[in-house]
């Protein structure tokens, strides 16, 4: 095997966690920890440039869930290792995801402390997949939330693409940006395999290398159009943009004679806004007025609406780094824990990290107008007024009926996106939070068993001295 | 196949490209573009907030180009795109990496515009690799250079323990971040697949959902050290860190009777240096002198600098975070860019992306004291004093003799370190750039063949006109 099938083989089987998950594992089933645990992920706090966050990721980590297991090679390595007994790994060889999962769907705004994702299953089993499930949450979380920012900003009846997967953190998050990017309102990608393995919308044009290659531009810009007759977006900034411009337009005549049309144009250099301006006019002065400007090249959500709001003549905006990186808040505080274990609840009592205890659920509220008005986060067995945003995804492993395709779930979040309250909209941070109440019943049973915690660990102590 | 697999193996094959490089490489094969070329992959210019960075990733790379092929089922999926000629899915069925490559060492200081690495092969071949070499590649610098800064920052006989898989991008991130953190002088990861993988040390302690499961903290302290007697690094901060701490020592005479000794105690939460002062004087005062301290919970190089100058009772560092994502700088401004085709320079020349041509090298003098004093950039066939950076890889697909292991890679990267200039070692941005010259000849090569461009260029234009 070489180490770039390695790689890849490495992100496939249950291997791929902690230390600590294998180690804790065993200690469980030394001392007969096997009941049943329901943890909760969650992000503590938004970042300071996020108003709202966009639940995603489901689909990959059920895809993920469905077909975990310890590969052949794996175990076989635990077991060289020497340092875990034999019936342990034989127990993870037989290791199959049989849980439950309830989650809120795909492409909701969900805000700090809310529950986006329940996991019930046996403690060893809850325990290990923590790791893999925060890994693959966290980056399509991330990169919803930023494209869905993106998609705010940008000029109405343009087209956003993501360009990022060479920018992105390896294979794997560039494949799940393409899809959350998407989700959350892009027009199509970029990245090969998530057309195939999503249905996603491919788009392309050429890089600055096929201009170069060739030996001079015209040469360059004839030869593909040829070739791709069908998909005529000509990159225009190698050498001089303007020229490139007027480059299309001496050409246009001798393609069109051959019944190529020059859909596009490609700025990637330079100021986006003058660049465009001054291409356009060059085109519409060449009769290609029906000839669209795409731009690219450090694109974000803010540069996007200031070429909005400037009105810049651009039809279509290839976005990649600022996207796929989520650049300007590449982590969420986010966190998987164990909230109830054997029908007894848990909670975390940290400095700055505890946690709401017990199976929870959100219930949403929504002002006349269809605006989001707030949120109450209770214990799962309450009742409040407004929608619960929690839904049941796997029961004993296996999916409940329902769950939408990836188009569902595009047109979910851009109903999502249309209820945001005002204020949450815009870039700058919003004043103050969305409104999120914890219920007065998870309130006192918060505070009980933090005084019952104490009681039981002052008691331990008690009997051993 | 479920979705998990699909992710992975989506990663796997040739597949994972831009559209673009496959709508080039059918336009090179049908204009009978298929010379060689030569492309350089560099950072323009380092972010703000590095002062150096780490060359890395070339061994992944190259493990990923000697198993690179298109997968029986993504030619199949080509073929049903009806998007591409027979002819040219046929050629891309046969298509292997045949090419050269040289390239920096990895753990080699490098600074801007400097290539890192050069690949020499067929047009069609050297343009589609482009997309998954930057995707392998700058992750790895990112985190490699990222853990160099928290390695200098870090107090001396400490260890630092990369704990960041759940919070990098995907499972590959995750991977990739293990290995560049160990080689830039980490000493372990909680990762496991890395132990297997690459041979790198593994290290876990425990998580708060295994004291919350137990009815209190010594019980669960109790089961663990029983279970793991050579892992005993105890997770104190769940309920209450002091009193943790004296839970430690209420519980060592018992296990030290079984034979049984407390290695260390972990805080994840609270001011890092005050509580670890407390444990420090609670254990002391227990008799648990030997009973070591570790750290987690958000930190990076501006809290290991402070806990360093501070003088913090702490003997090991689990960083996740910050490190796994390069937070503070989670993308470069790095780009793999056409040098010469078939024996012809090649040079882009766009606002802010002009680039020098030809094949180059990189040679890099030292002071008397062994200290980094310049490097010089010139053309591949100059001759300048200093040392070469780039040195042959792969000839022809295969790989040449001397290629350093991960061991090797690791105390090359401490004898870099070591040979930084003092106002580059620091962690706020130095005054000034490393002095890197370009040498005349490139220069004058690079001037001339601007001019031969635009003259290209105009001679094309008057043509069509």
């Amino acid at each position: 095997m070489t180490i770039g099938e390695d790689l890849t083989a490495g992100s496939r089987g249950l291997l791929l966690t902690d230390l600590y998950q294998l180690n804790m594992m065993q200690a469980y089933l030394d001392s007969g920890y096997t009941g049943s645990a329901t943890f909760e992920f969650f992000v503590r706090k938004l970042p300071k440039t996020r108003n709202f966050l966009i639940a995603a990721g489901l689909e990959p980590l059920i895809g993920f869930l469905e077909g975990a297991r310890f590969a052949p090679e794996e175990l076989a390595w635990l077991r060289e290792t020497g340092q875990f007994r034999k019936e342990f790994v034989d127990y993870l060889s037989e290791l199959r995801f049989d849980g439950d999962i309830d989650a809120v769907p795909e492409g909701t705004v969900v805000f700090g402390n809310e529950p986006i994702l329940r996991v019930t299953a046996p403690l060893p089993l809850a325990q290990l997949i923590e790791t893999r499930l925060i890994n693959l949450m966290q980056i399509s979380c991330l990169v919803a939330s930023k494209a869905a920012r993106m998609v705010l900003a940008a000029p109405a009846d343009t087209r956003l693409v993501d360009f990022g997967l060479r920018r992105a953190h390896g294979g794997e998050a560039g494949l799940l940006a393409a899809r959350a990017a998407y989700l959350a309102g892009f027009a199509a990608t970029a990245t090969v395999p998530a057309a195939r393995l999503w249905g996603i919308p491919i788009l392309g044009t050429m890089a600055h290398a096929y201009i170069e290659a060739h030996v001079d531009e015209l040469a360059a810009f004839r030869s593909f159009a040829r070739s791709r007759p069908d998909q005529t977006v000509m990159l225009i900034d190698t050498y001089d943009t303007a020229e490139g411009a007027r480059n299309v337009v001496r050409l246009a005549p001798e393609l069109a004679a051959e019944g190529i049309g020059i859909k596009g144009v490609r700025i990637d250099s330079g100021d986006l806004e003058s660049e465009a301006r001054r291409v356009r006019a060059i085109l519409d002065a060449g009769g290609l007025t029906d000839t669209g400007i795409f731009v690219s090249g450090g694109l974000d959500e803010w540069e996007l609406d200031r070429l909005r709001r400037n009105g810049a003549p651009i039809t279509g905006f290839g976005v990649g780094t600022a996207l796929t990186t989520s650049e300007d808040a590449p982590a969420l505080d986010c966190a998987y824990k164990l909230q109830e274990y054997d029908g007894r609840l848990c909670r975390k009592l940290s400095a700055g990290k505890a946690t709401w205890p017990g199976r929870k659920q959100v219930w949403r509220s929504y002002d006349d107008a269809g605006t989001m008005a707030g949120d109450v986060l209770g214990g799962a067995d309450e009742s409040h007024a407004g929608e619960p945003l929690l839904q049941p995804v796997l029961r004993a492993g296996e999916r409940v009926d329902g769950i939408p395709d990836i188009e569902a779930v595009r047109a979910h979040t851009a109903r999502q996106l249309a209820a945001l309250p005002a204020e949450r909209r815009g870039l700058s941070p919003a004043a103050g939070s969305f409104p999120v109440t914890v219920s007065e019943s998870l309130q006192a049973t918060a505070d009980a068993l933090a005084t019952e915690i104490a009681e039981r660990n002052r008691r331990a102590a008690e009997r051993l001295s």
